[in-house]
């Protein structure tokens, strides 16, 4: 028997990795924002490289409070949300469920934390390139690997769910189709994913390019690996150790990448929030704790939260 | 008796001073590019914070081989158009002509010197708010100050043109209403200027925006006072002395300034070449030379490089 999941967020990552448990028969209640009726009327759709499926019927919410309680709730909301994850996730807790926050950036669980107790948030990392084309229409275009663990808090000493049941959790997504892992060391997992998101999705957005642009052309090529060698320097400074060449891991990897744009760059021409605080403000938080000055990230931060406080009019217009 | 003036890029800058050279009386012989036959209708006109001017009648040339030798030459050509130098100034030199390069940058005077003595080279440094807006229509905004003085070469080993001669070159300035300095040291005034344009040159293309919205967003004030700091860091590892209370006064005169769209944000919305080579890549060849390792300032230039090689549709869209 595997959990009952609950996903508050049912967009490009939450309505993937919930329409996979829910496709392979597991009790999964989805909350849907503006999607909810379309929902309803047609179900899920996931254009997948893994196989395209279609759930006809979903178990869709429009509001928390008409969701039941659940084992583990799936965080997929965008981070900028997270004033509102406190009303949107008490509906659907037991006293030992477990929040798994799967939002990109540093220290995102503390949102969660803020209101569960220390043996129910855990933290993970979606190496995933998905975007949602439609109401209810997710279009998963590469990869899917999941890496999630205990979150420890940021001094490292709250305990973590126990074992056995993250271990639970992890074989739920592998029967579905998902390749998750579990790491005993979330904070390490989370700065390899900064090396690639605080290069690729600021420069996206600065730079007004999707990956492969910033990957052909030599200046931006080099800048990406020099601001991923920082972040790797404020890593080790963090106290994880990650050994210089996985910044070459990380240009290579991105070489073999399909053309993307990655969330940042999407929601900035979208109109909506972008996830500066959460990916770069939290890491320079890290940085400025463990005294290290990290000159590219903060210039880029400065220019990202000019960027977007002063969006031109063009941002804002392209169809959703 | 004053000098006779050639001025070679009678835009924004060139237009400007030898447009009150001209007026006061000295001798100016200006080579026009596409202007030409609109100033030699109508005559150079300068609407200026110290008095509009029309000069109906200068002396505008289409072609240097049809100029005249001149003492002194200015260079108002863009250093992006410095491949030119040699074939547009020639026609205009005596053996002893000095030629006065007014250009932004570092080390832009190598061009000229490349082909002239070790006596006739002098560079300058303006502090001009100044834009072209029609054919032979220049608008002059704020300041004028030319801080000018021998230019001593990379290795500083150049004797530069006598100080009497460079005496005599402010003199007419000063006689036509240009505040004009003469300075022992070229490379400190230049470093002081860098560290107005690096800043606020490249943050007004990569932001999209005037000076004065950088300046009224605390991220992007804040980030161009950190470029400003590391470029007196470079030059000051290059052997000039320049306080740290430098970069305040930079920031607090820029409060001070009119609002203003840069010549390099101005040069990327009609899409002509940037400067990002005499202003970033020399800077940055100085800095390598001392072993100093200019974190933003490399960031900025490889995303200018990056902007400029990949100009949106919308840019050069703009109306000259």
């Amino acid at each position: 028997m595997g959990y009952k999941y609950g996903v508050i967020g049912s967009g490009a990552l939450g309505g993937f990795y919930g329409g996979l448990l829910a496709r392979a028969g597991h009790e999964v209640h989805f909350l849907f924002h503006s999607d909810i009726e379309h929902v309803r009327k047609h179900g899920l759709r996931v254009d997948s490289k893994l196989g395209d499926f279609h759930l006809p019927r979903v178990r869709a919410y429009g509001s928390p409070s008409q969701m039941p309680e659940c084992d583990v709730v799936l965080i997929g909301l965008k981070s900028t949300q997270n004033h509102l994850l406190e009303s949107l996730v008490t509906p659907l807790l037991r006293s030992d469920s477990i929040v798994l926050v799967l939002q990109n950036g540093l220290n995102v669980e503390q949102a969660a934390r803020s209101f569960l107790g220390s043996t129910q948030v855990a933290g993970g990392c979606c190496f995933l390139c998905s975007n949602k084309v439609g109401p209810g229409h997710i279009r998963h275009l590469d990869y899917g690997r999941i890496v999630f663990g205990a979150y420890r808090g940021i001094d490292g000493k709250d305990t973590g769910p126990e074992a056995h049941r993250l271990e639970q959790i992890r074989s739920d997504m592998v029967a579905s189709g998902i390749e998750a892992h579990l790491t005993d060391d979330l904070p390490t997992t989370k700065w390899k994913k900064l090396m690639w998101n605080i290069p690729f999705n600021g420069l996206s957005v600065l730079l007004d390019a999707s990956t492969d642009a910033i990957m052909a052309d030599s200046d931006s090529r080099s800048l990406a690996a020099r601001i991923s060698e920082e972040v790797r320097q404020i890593g080790c400074a963090a106290g994880c150790l990650i050994e210089p060449s996985y910044v070459d891991w990380v240009i290579d990897h991105t070489d073999e990448m399909v053309s993307y744009d990655s969330s940042m760059r999407l929601d900035y021409l979208h109109g909506r929030p972008i996830e500066v605080e959460a990916i770069y403000g939290n890491a320079l938080q890290e940085a400025k704790r463990c005294g290290f000055s990290a000159p590219i990230v903060t210039t880029m931060y400065q220019q990202l939260r000019f960027m977007a406080s002063h969006r031109k009019a063009s941002a804002g217009m392209v169809s959703q």
